[in-house]
């Protein structure tokens, strides 16, 4: 998506050959106008999949999912990352290891908002070993809910989560492939 | 609001005569409609005040602030709640003390995001005691911006917080003003 490569190239930050930062219209500051571009593009690109909700993990996916949730008229429903739990019968959860900062913490999400019937688009801002995704779709097939798309933002693709979650027999839509980071200049995967 | 107190009534949960959970529409499953609805409402209300910035914190505030943000085409920057700060001089930190879960956490901003020429509505979901509304506004304050405007989606209003923020000279909106939960009834504060 050219839009959001042109954001990438003019706001991104890249302190070092592994990590690209988007604070500047994505994880704190926020573009909303951006954010609805999104929601359009994701919209377009899933436009042939039945949806009955979209869903991602908190936080910064909630704003591009709630845009395509407002052009979709489905709900939106947001993973919670939880280190102290409620874990009871109530929710599906699983442990999620983050490479980013090296912790381990709970996915969890009330059995109240997905059940078998629901067909899934999960949207998340990033994607880089896939460990969140790998979380996230452990949890939607314990539901037994079907798993329509997977949409991310900005995918690294120099690292392994595509090829993890492709193993699983996933698709994945990323909006921006970056093929390298190295020595602070951004390089796309050529589309 | 009337659309909203519908919301509450039909799909609010109360466990106790302090709580009320809005998982259905809000907090965990989010109705981007609504959302939609309740930004319409806070520029109406807001339509005099001079605004640069919509700020609020994560999580649940960001999706009616990106649907603000978007009709007043205008950023939206959420302050973070960490554990594992990075506290140096590129942010601003406070630390709040949340009785909801009898926890503190540092509150943070990086300073690319606010500086003394904005003029910031703050837009949270949940009003209780005040403790993260009054942690933003020293963050806001400290960051020498100008305070345009508060808003809340739900005001718990038999708990302290209004009383304690307008103690401190500001006034606040609230969509929805809760009385009472006794006995798992929901008043509202007639207006």
């Amino acid at each position: 998506m050219e839009l959001l490569k042109d954001y990438i190239r003019k706001y991104g930050n890249v302190p070092n050959d592994n990590v690209l930062k988007v604070d500047a219209f994505l994880n704190h500051q926020i573009d909303a106008k951006l954010m609805m571009e999104l929601a359009k593009d994701f919209k377009e690109h899933f436009k042939d999949k039945k949806i009955t909700k979209i869903m991602t993990i908190e936080t910064s996916g909630i704003a591009p999912c709630v845009f395509l949730g407002y052009l979709l008229d489905v709900p939106v429903v947001f993973m919670k990352k939880n280190s102290s739990a409620i874990l009871d019968e109530n929710f599906y959860h699983t442990t999620v290891h983050s490479f980013t900062k090296n912790i381990d913490y709970d996915l969890i999400l009330s059995k109240k908002y997905i059940n078998e019937d629901d067909h899934v688009i999960f949207i998340d801002d990033f994607m880089a070993n896939g460990e969140a995704c790998l979380g996230a779709l452990r949890i939607i097939e314990e539901a037994k809910a079907n798993v329509s798309g997977i949409g991310i933002v900005i995918e690294k693709s120099f690292q392994n989560g595509r090829k993890l979650v492709e193993e699983k027999g996933f698709d994945i839509y990323s909006q921006a492939r970056i093929k390298s980071l190295k020595q602070g200049t951004i390089t796309f995967v050529e589309e």
